[in-house]
């Protein structure tokens, strides 16, 4: 490995530094000084602006992010993420999610893909403008925000109108480079392939944004000489990154590190930009591609909380940060990140909220199994010495046991002590928000003695953290059970204020109250997905139910990778004691969460070249 | 790599060779015959075997296991598995299991810790009598069954008195070598480790089995030359294999890589024996560390059925298979296992509805998403060229889409239909299983218009693979809903026949049918987790419950890896079509697994030296 990689980018330009240490924006005045004959090192800029800040934020990491060992964090999973089957969050809780990755003190948000509808727009340009500017932040780090753009101007145009309002906005750009990809995807030649790239990165910079970055898509089984003179013209054109996307998953760690020590041997210009990894996790590699991306020189990785993302997703955050954390130093050359992993638990129960997607019980690091073992009777010597079998500490990633939380909170409890609960959960609500979840509260710790962290965490997604509320639940009715049909009554309520009831039968409760709702609100719908888990232990434990649902009407969305078009489903979240009441909410969730989109869909206008890329 | 490993072992001794050829059991005769004075590779004597039986099964891959490029696939589901919180199976599932495991052509099954419960005992003398003599498995493959055992004499005597009756039985023995677990788990100096190991190991020898696995226990944290010395002794002794576990999960690849490669640089004998890998997950770099090892030279792949496991889990068997199938030739030095891949995903679908053991959506090969990008509307030129994004085809693994899949059940199929189908399927079912399983069968397809391979499985597992029935669910009568108090009325018939009827009220409807059956079965119960999916897509599939529950008395258990106790949790699975139902179900199953074990349990006499491993 490598270690002395950007160390003379970072400090050979320290006499023209000067002039842009004078300005309030020093990065990107300088970048936009020197775009014609210069391609300055992001490092070198980084560094620029940390030397500035170090005043304010003395603790902050990125003072040390022109030190060639740190490692830069691009956070995807509220793009590449959210894309995965049934994952759609609503825009609130995009922003929620955005808020807790900036506390993690991820260095870049990729917010999504601006182009891919309005609704996508409208989360990137409020994460851009909230997130992007809160220097609230892990030690008041204001992360990058990040869209991305095929390369076509109307993607460019749609991401840089979202992600400017940004303190620190970046476009991402992508095309496919492998023979497979440019012949039967594109219908393009290599030299127009590389024409469209480096045209499309120099007019994103030609819109003022001094931060973009370039992937050659499926680079992974590009020709090796194509990719290094594509990258290389991409540099020429602007670009600030290179991301190496391992789009299929394909390749091994030892093959995926080369791939990168090769683009940084052969590449021309690469000394001046940061190399990225974006693996995908096909054949459950994608953890160690990642590392050995690293240690061959990359220094930005493009990770996912929990994993997520299409088909088998991406490199899980946790992952790779607690292996760096944990053996950076000893066997990964020194390399290191500025992530907060006191975070991480509590990013990942948001994540697995909000998204539906579980995170199987032995998932490393953030499974529900991953500290099991403490559970068990240790033997004597165990006890005293943890280290015989642990390698990560819960406290390390922000796991707490129910009996080390601070207040737990009973039904005696008032507004100020929830308020001041769910501040220190990472929630800020306020007015009614806080008034409707107080109640909502209230009728939960009448029936069970303690409401825990993760109970109030379930009832936030249900209650405050819902999309735009077409249909609302009144009441229930069932009666049910291996003696006679099932039948449920149900009333709606709608943004009129008029109650619908209707009643139905089914083959059980839930099959009968959904038929009954299905009778109100009148649209056809498939249910593809219904799960439920019981929030805590106990038989008075809160069920959190996530179903997912796909319209008749076809809502189609673009995949952010592929460019191909997918059916868009929709998932919804329910948390009750009561089975049926939770799987109830959760329907209406999504249902609101379909009709709502439904509402900026209309609005949307399908892009002129959406056939070429 | 070098890839010339065991190859002269495995053809040097073709003289000696012809004595063995005349009889029946050559792999137990010739090793025993040797045992004094050499100590023979096993590639070599399974080479023999494979010479022998060459004409009865022309097809099977252990016609090539004397191929050094040849890697075996070691199983641990049913023992390192099986121990993580709640998977507790029942043996009647581990028998399934293990046949599944034999299909898929796993070459060596590890069937449990027959010292730790007589529980197991008795489920790895089934397997071992059942499957270690089926000829029946994939192309008349035998796989070895193998027993775990601590570094002591009653450990070793119940492993062998329960693997004895397979066709190929193994002894696994291990014993802790790195400095922390010397000191303070076994509180034993180096020389006595050392004694221990060699004397145990030749032990097993001595009870006339032949084949003797014995694993370092945190061999990556082990002192270097220390771990070649006790290696190089337990070879002596006479132990065939040597496993390598990475028992924290704390290793990256290219060091577990190289750990390997020094170990069969430096362990005097090396040359004789098989080097195996047991890696686990805690870093997510389970299956790139097992992938090093092999390219390093171990040539026994140590992994679990969806990598379940203790904490993060191990290795996981598909991962590691398709990686070497996709990109073994290319980039993993040719090498290659004896997997029949179609088999992955009925054997990942088994494992988990029997462990309750949810594996994500976006897990690697066997997750619901793995290929769903599939599910998109493609562009013209994507739906041509699969290989723009698919690496892995569904049909490889046996993964079948519900519209590809044969004979789809509907309530005019008969007894024979059925039967048929659950045959395709993997369970052989007759007598009064067919026939009861036939009325539960028809009960839903009177419901259900067709009814679907994933129902026929989820129904088998609620109703044909329970544990021994303590109480019966009789009738179910419930009302509940947002307006009332909820009230459940449930029937139970126990063994002799008796009727118990209790009501209860509760938060839910859910809460007061378990309020209820508390109420007739009177033990006292804590519910640790309750989880319920839709088996099928739609508003009419059945839903498929597992809880995981503890009594209140200890029923503690020896972790195998570790010697700690820890309290043993039961877990329970529910189908039906009513949500209500399949939760009472599965309720009623965990208490029967529970109740069923303490019978068990109180035979069993703890072990004399239980406090020294």
């Amino acid at each position: 490995m490598s270690s002395s990689l950007f160390a003379n980018s970072a400090f050979s330009h320290s006499t023209t530094n000067n002039v842009s240490l004078q300005s309030k924006t020093p990065f990107r005045n300088f970048l936009t000084l020197s775009i014609k004959k210069h391609y300055y090192s992001y490092a070198n800029t980084l560094c620029i602006r940390c030397s500035i800040n170090n005043i304010q934020r003395p603790e902050y990491i990125p003072s040390k992010i022109s030190d060639p060992k740190y490692v830069r964090i691009f956070d995807t999973t509220l793009r590449d993420g959210e894309q995965s089957p049934g994952a759609t969050m609503s825009t609130k809780q995009k922003l929620e999610v955005a808020r807790q990755l900036a506390k993690l003190g991820v260095d870049i948000i990729e917010a999504g893909f601006p182009a891919s509808s309005d609704a996508d727009f409208e989360a990137v340009k409020l994460i851009a403008e909230e997130i992007g500017n809160d220097e609230q932040g892990y030690l008041g780090h204001v992360p990058v925000i990040c869209g991305l753009s095929r390369c076509n101007k109307r993607d460019i145009d749609k991401a840089w109108g979202a992600v400017k309002y940004a303190k620190k906005p970046r476009i991402h750009t992508f095309i496919a480079t492998s023979e497979i990809h440019m012949k039967y995807k594109l219908k393009m030649s290599k030299d127009e392939v590389v024409e469209k790239a480096t045209s499309m990165v120099a007019y994103a910079r030609s819109l003022g944004c001094d931060d973009v970055e370039f992937s050659p898509e499926d680079a992974g089984r590009s020709d090796r000489e194509f990719l290094y003179h594509i990258l290389g013209e991409a540099i020429k054109a602007g670009a600030t990154t290179l991301n190496i996307p391992d789009t299929v998953g394909y390749t091994v760690p030892s093959e995926f590190g080369q791939l990168i020590a090769d683009i940084k041997a052969n590449t021309p210009g690469i000394e001046n930009v940061i190399i990225s990894t974006h693996c995908q996790n096909d054949l459950g590699l994608s953890t160690a591609n990642t590392l050995a991306g690293a240690c061959a020189g990359a220094r930005q990785l493009e990770v996912t909380i929990n994993g997520i993302g299409e088909r088998a997703g991406n490199a899980s955050l946790e992952e790779v940060v607690m292996a760096l954390k944990c053996r950076g130093e000893q066997v990964l050359g020194g390399l290191y990140t500025g992530i907060n992993t006191q975070h991480i638990i509590p990013s990942s129960k948001m994540v697995e909220e909000y998204t539906g997607l579980q995170v199987q019980p032995h998932k490393a690091i953030v499974g529900a199994n991953a500290f099991a073992h403490e559970s068990g009777i240790h033997q004597d010597g165990m006890l005293k010495h943890k280290d015989t079998y642990e390698i990560v500490s819960p406290e390390d990633i922000g796991l707490r046991r129910s009996n080390e939380a601070g207040i737990v909170l009973g039904k005696l409890s008032g507004r100020h002590a929830l308020k001041s609960k769910m501040l220190e959960l990472g929630y800020d609500i306020d007015g009614k928000e806080l008034e409707d979840f107080f109640w909502r509260f209230k009728s939960v710790a009448e029936k069970k003695k303690k409401v825990t962290d993760d109970d109030l965490i379930a009832l936030m997604s249900d209650e405050v953290l819902q999309p735009q509320v077409v249909w609302r639940l009144g009441d229930v009715q069932i009666t049910c059970g291996s003696l006679g049909l099932s039948t449920a009554t149900v009333k709606l309520i709608n943004t009129d204020g008029q109650e619908h009831i209707a009643c139905s039968v089914g083959t059980g409760p839930v099959d009968a109250a959904y038929k009954a709702v299905d009778l109100i609100v009148k649209v056809p719908i498939t249910l593809l997905e219904y799960s439920m888990n019981a929030v805590t232990e106990g038989i008075d434990a809160i069920a959190s139910t996530k179903v997912s649902i796909r319209g008749e009407d076809e809502h189609t969305v673009m995949n952010g990778s592929t460019g191909q078009t997918l059916h868009r489903t929709f998932s919804g979240t329910g948390a009750d004691m009561d089975v049926v009441m939770s799987s109830v909410r959760a329907y209406i969730g999504a249902l609101n969460k379909m009709l709502s989109f439904e509402k900026l869909v209309s609005r949307y206008d399908k892009p002129e070249d959406s056939v070429v890329v």
